[in-house]
C-alpha cells in the first residue's frame, strides 16, 4: 500500500522548484498571482493529484489547498472544505491578496470561475490558460525522461501487435487485443485531453475504408465507431485483404504520454498506398532535420504540404472526405498540448518541446497510411522518442 | 460502413419530439430559448453526436448547427464554421432572437460562454445547467430500453469474471482481463462523466486494504492506483487469501450506461465482512420497496444509514478512512447524473428516474464489500436492471 503521508514526493522538490521558477518568468507582466485548478495543471504543479487548488504568487512558495484526499501533510499544504476559505487562509499566512489573479478561463467552467471570482472579490481576474499552456509546452529534463519512458513502453507494446492478429478478425477485435497488450505493458488506460471536444476510448484502430468516414472530432483520421454516441474509430468491420489497418493507440504509462501511429496491411496493397506511406516517411525525415530552434511552427506544416503536393498526393493528405487542419501537436500530460502544427502558427520552435507529428493519408478503398512519431526538439533537429520500424508490414495469421 | 447522409435517424424523430416537448415544459418561466453545447446534452438532443450546437426556442423546432462532420443533411441542419454565425442564420430562418438564452454555465468553459454571449449580444444569458440535468433525470421509454440493454450486457460480462481468475493474479491483471471481457461483450470503452473532477479508466477493481486508501476523487471507494497521476483503483498488489475484490466497472454499451458492483473473495473472509455485505443487501431490499414516488431522496440515504447504524457498522459505511457523502446517484448518458442520493437532497422521487444505489462498506485488512445495482423508479418501488447474483462467491483458480 502506498504511503500518502505527504502530498509532494521529496524526490520532486527540485523539479517543482524548476517548474515554478519557469512559471514565475512567464507570469511576469501578465499576472501577479495564479490559482491553478485544472486537473492537468494541478498534476504539473504537484507531480501527483489531489482535489483542490495551487496558489502561486511569486516570489512566495506555492500553497497547496487540498479538499481531498484526507491525510496529507506538509508545510505548504492547507486543507479547505470549499474555495471561499482560501483568501482567509492566505491572510493568516501573512500573504496579502494580489492586485490580479490568473485563472484558467479556457478550462474552468463559467460557474467555477464565477465562484472563484466572488471568493477573491476585489481582485482582478485575468486569463491564465495560455500562461499554463506555454509553461507546460517546454519540458524539463525530468519530464523528458518520463516521456522517453512512455515512448519505450509504447514501442514494446506495439512490438506485440503482429502476434495477436488472426485471420478473419474485425477491426474492433484487433483493437481490444491491442488494448490488453498496452495495459499489460503498463498503460494506465486513461490519458488526459484538453477541452471537452475530444472523446475517444483507448485510441483508434482504423481499417480500410472506415478511415474515410468523417467524424465530429478534430482528429486527423475518421472512423464511424460502433455506436452513434461515439462516432470515431473502429466500426466492427472485418479486416479485408488489400486494405491497411492504422494503429494510433494511447501511450500514457505514467501521467505523461507519447503519441505513435503505425500501419499494417492485410495481404498486399496498391502502389498508391505504398507511395503515400513513403511520402509520410519522407516528410518526417525532412522535418527531423529542418525543425530547428527559431523555425516557425507553420514552416513544418508547409514542408509537409509541399512534399505531399510534389508527390501528387494532396487529395489524400490529412484526410480525404474530411481533412484535418494540422499535421501534429504538442503532447505531454495531455494528448493535445501546445503547439498545434498548423498553417498559421508562427510560434518559433524552442528546444525541449515534445511534438507528435503525423503526416497521414487516406486512400479510398484501401485505408489510412502514414507514420506518427513523438519527438523532442533539440538544437540539431528532432529526436524521435518512439523509435519503432516504420515500414508497412503484412499481418499474417 | 455506416451511412452519414443525415444527422438524425428517422427512427428517433418521435423520440426526439418527446424529449423536446419535455424540455419545453421545464424551460417555461426559466428561459425562452436554449443553446445546447455540452457533449452529453448534444447526444440527448440528437441521438447521435456531432460538433456544434442545438438551438431550441419553443414552439419552433430545434435547429442543429453543425461544424463537423462534413456531409450531413436535413431541414433542421445548418452548417456553420464558427458560433458567431448562428444569430445571422436564425434571422435568415425567420426566427427572431430571444429575450434570454439558456447556456450550460456549469459545463461550458468561461471562455466559451464569453464567446457565445458576445455572439448573442443583447440577449440575456441564463444558466441552463439544471434545466438540462432535470430533463435528462427522468428517462423516456426509449432511454429505459437502452439502459435495460446495458444492464443485460453488463450482467453477461460479469458472468465471465469467475472464469478469468487465476491464483497469484494482481488486482491490476484481474482488471485488465475484466476490461477485455467487457469490451468483447460490446462495452464502448468510454463512458461520459459530468464535470472534470472525476478521472478514471474503465472502472475500479479494488482488492483488500487498497479499498481503504483515500482518493482525491468523489468516489465511494478508494484505491491508490498504479501511478501518482491517477490515484484511484487497482494498485498492482497481489490478491491475497482472506480478502475481497470489489468489481465496479464501466457499463456503457450504447451511449447510456448502467453502474453495477459485485464482490468476490479469495478464500474465506471474516464474519464482519460477510455481515456488512448482508447489511448492504438488506439496505437494497428495503430501498427497493420503500423508494416510492414522492419519497424525498434524502429518505433513501436515511434508510441506508439507519440500517448500517443498527448493525453497528457505521464506522465502515461508505468508506473508512475517507467517507463518501452519498449512497448513490442518477445514471444514464453520464455516470453521475441527477439526483445524487445524499442526506440533504429533498427532491422527491418521480417515476422513470434511473438510480445507481451502492451501499458499500470498507473493512480494514479485508477490503470492500457491498452491492451496487442500477434501478428504474416505478410506481411500486425500484426495478433492478442489473439482476446478477449478489452473494460473495469465492474465486477459485
Amino acid at each position: 500500500m502506498k504511503s500518502r503521508s505527504s502530498l509532494l514526493s521529496p524526490a520532486l522538490y527540485e523539479e517543482l522548484d524548476l517548474r515554478f521558477s519557469r512559471l514565475a518568468e512567464i507570469m511576469k507582466d501578465k499576472c501577479e498571482a495564479i490559482l491553478i485548478a485544472d486537473n492537468a495543471d494541478l498534476y504539473y504543479a504537484s507531480g501527483c493529484f489531489f482535489r483542490g487548488y495551487v496558489y502561486f504568487c511569486p516570489p512566495a512558495n506555492p500553497v497547496y489547498f487540498v479538499i481531498r484526499p484526507v491525510g496529507l501533510s506538509g508545510d505548504r499544504v492547507k486543507y479547505i472544505r470549499k474555495p471561499e476559505q482560501m483568501p482567509e487562509v492566505l491572510r493568516e499566512m501573512g500573504l496579502p491578496l494580489p492586485a490580479n489573479l490568473g485563472l484558467e478561463l479556457g478550462m474552468l467552467t463559467y460557474n467555477d470561475v464565477a465562484r472563484l471570482s466572488k471568493a477573491f472579490s476585489g481582485v482582478q481576474i485575468v486569463d491564465a490558460t495560455m500562461i499554463m499552456r506555454s509553461c507546460r509546452m517546454v519540458k524539463t529534463p525530468y519530464e523528458l525522461q518520463m516521456m522517453r519512458e512512455d515512448g519505450m513502453r509504447q514501442c514494446a507494446a506495439y512490438g506485440g501487435i503482429e502476434k495477436i492478429y488472426r485471420s478473419g478478425m474485425s477491426d474492433l477485435e484487433f483493437q481490444i487485443e491491442i488494448e490488453r497488450l498496452l495495459r499489460l505493458e503498463g498503460c494506465l488506460g486513461f490519458g488526459r485531453m484538453s477541452g471537452n471536444l475530444m472523446e475517444i476510448n483507448l485510441g483508434s484502430v482504423i481499417s480500410g475504408d472506415n478511415a474515410d468516414v468523417p467524424t465530429p472530432y478534430d482528429f486527423a483520421m475518421g472512423g464511424a465507431g460502433v455506436d452513434p454516441s461515439l462516432p470515431v474509430g473502429a466500426d466492427g468491420t472485418l479486416m479485408k485483404p488489400g486494405t491497411t489497418v492504422m494503429v494510433d493507440m494511447n501511450g500514457c504509462f505514467n501521467g505523461y504520454q507519447t503519441d505513435m501511429t503505425r500501419v499494417w496491411s492485410i495481404g498486399s496493397i496498391p502502389e498508391l498506398a505504398l507511395k503515400a506511406h513513403e511520402c509520410s516517411r519522407r516528410i518526417l525525415r525532412r522535418l527531423e532535420k529542418e525543425s530547428l530552434p527559431e523555425t516557425p511552427i507553420c514552416t513544418m506544416y508547409a514542408i509537409a504540404e509541399e512534399e505531399a503536393s510534389q508527390a501528387g498526393l494532396s487529395e489524400y493528405f490529412m484526410g480525404h472526405r474530411q481533412k484535418a487542419g494540422f499535421i501534429g501537436h504538442g503532447v505531454g500530460i495531455e494528448l493535445n498540448e501546445q503547439p498545434p502544427i498548423t498553417p498559421r502558427n508562427t510560434l518559433p520552435i524552442v528546444e525541449n518541446m515534445t511534438l507528435a507529428i503525423e503526416p497521414k493519408f487516406v486512400i479510398p478503398e484501401v485505408g489510412a497510411v502514414g507514420v506518427e512519431n513523438t519527438y523532442v526538439t533539440t538544437a540539431s533537429g528532432l529526436d524521435n522518442i518512439t523509435p519503432f520500424p516504420e515500414e508497412i508490414q503484412e499481418l499474417r495469421p
